[in-house]
């Protein structure tokens, strides 16, 4: 390792970021398994998504893009054959996305995440922004999620428990 | 610095962390920008605060949260005396943080960033844990504000954007 990469900075490293990542899925999963599950499909404000299709863009992104990371590989964006019919169904995918997110996270040497990788074939970034966007793109919906629930009467789980 | 300093991992260093939270920043002054002077104020959805006031938890977090951490202070957290009353004040107060952020960031050193400080007396974790706190609840309080503006029919800036 030369000097130029440690001088790049070390405030985050990789199990931290997983930690953190996985951390916000599970509160995630606390959001969609708060919500009745008739609203969980069909309840939004303002025209918005259902809180289930925020999920299954975020279960369309987390697994399918840490493995086109890993192998490199430019897989378009599909929410094809992501799909739940009911919240358990929505839940299982969730649990399988969390082993398939870590099983590939593990596959990226750490000094990957610098190296630029074109997400999708469409997202041109270094790995470790791509990641940070996945994190981002999921508390940004799921902080939506909290304004429905607010919208149905109901008490979102506190932000700070992961 | 040691040989286990460099292992703890090394995907996001401190300049880095610096530019994603001040892009996010950037965003969240063109939602800001987005809503209509008298709703900024008094619009919310399901009994929430206006965006107005939850800009305002971000900048009772932001400029004095890193003041606290620059200087080791435990500093409860307050909002008393962070007020703006119209969209021109708040954001006036938005772009002095900006500023105030990024010189006591820039006051942090690299290897504190791991280090644990009790923030506001109340909140004791690592140093980089504590940031990415203030981001996370930046963008979970944002994406809230898009819900207000979608319900108020209005286009929130793309979320990509920073």
């Amino acid at each position: 390792m030369t000097t130029a990469t440690i001088q790049q900075g070390n405030v985050i490293g990789k199990a931290q970021l997983l930690k953190h990542w996985q951390g916000h899925r599970n509160l995630t999963r606390r959001v969609i398994e708060a919500f009745p599950e008739k609203e969980l499909f069909d309840f939004s404000v303002g025209g918005m998504r259902p809180f289930s299709q925020l999920a299954i863009e975020l279960l369309s992104i987390g697994g399918p893009a840490l493995k086109a990371i890993a192998s490199r590989e430019n897989t378009p964006y599909s929410e094809e054959g992501i799909t739940a019919t009911t919240k358990q169904e929505l839940l299982a995918l969730w649990d399988t996305a969390t082993s398939t997110i870590n099983e590939y996270f593990s596959q990226i040497p750490e000094e990957d995440f610098s190296q630029t990788f074109n997400l999708f074939g469409q997202y041109e970034f270094p790995i470790y922004e791509n990641v940070l966007y996945f994190i981002d793109n999921e508390i940004h919906h799921r902080g939506q999620g909290y304004v429905y629930l607010r919208a149905l009467g109901i008490q979102p789980p506190f932000f700070w428990e992961r």
